[in-house]
């Protein structure tokens, strides 16, 4: 995790971000690709994470 | 702009999914996509929206 670029931009520009990445419709392709990177063994996770990714995804699913 | 979604995610959520945005290294190219569309004409902003996008963009350039 890169949690330092987060931490440096406003509350405005992650609004934006977020919101581009649904206007791209690109919200469900990046939580699908982190979980088969997780499910291939490409990238290691703990169980609470991958947990809040599958909810993520069903979320997504649901809602867009 | 589809704000609906963006207002049914929990805070949690949304900070998965900008964590995701970096981790996969994609929020530079999302930026890009959107600042090209609009250049090419392919989508309409306000003159506000398109100064956040590129200070944005400027702001991500260094930072990552």
């Amino acid at each position: 995790m890169r949690k330092p670029i987060l931490e440096i931009l406003s509350h405005e520009e992650q609004r934006l971000l977020l919101d581009l990445l649904f206007t791209q419709q690109y919200a469900l392709e990046l939580v699908r690709c982190e979980i088969a990177d997780i499910e291939n063994g490409d990238k290691q996770v703990d169980a609470k994470r991958y947990q809040q990714l599958l909810r993520l995804y069903d979320r997504l699913l649901q809602e867009t």
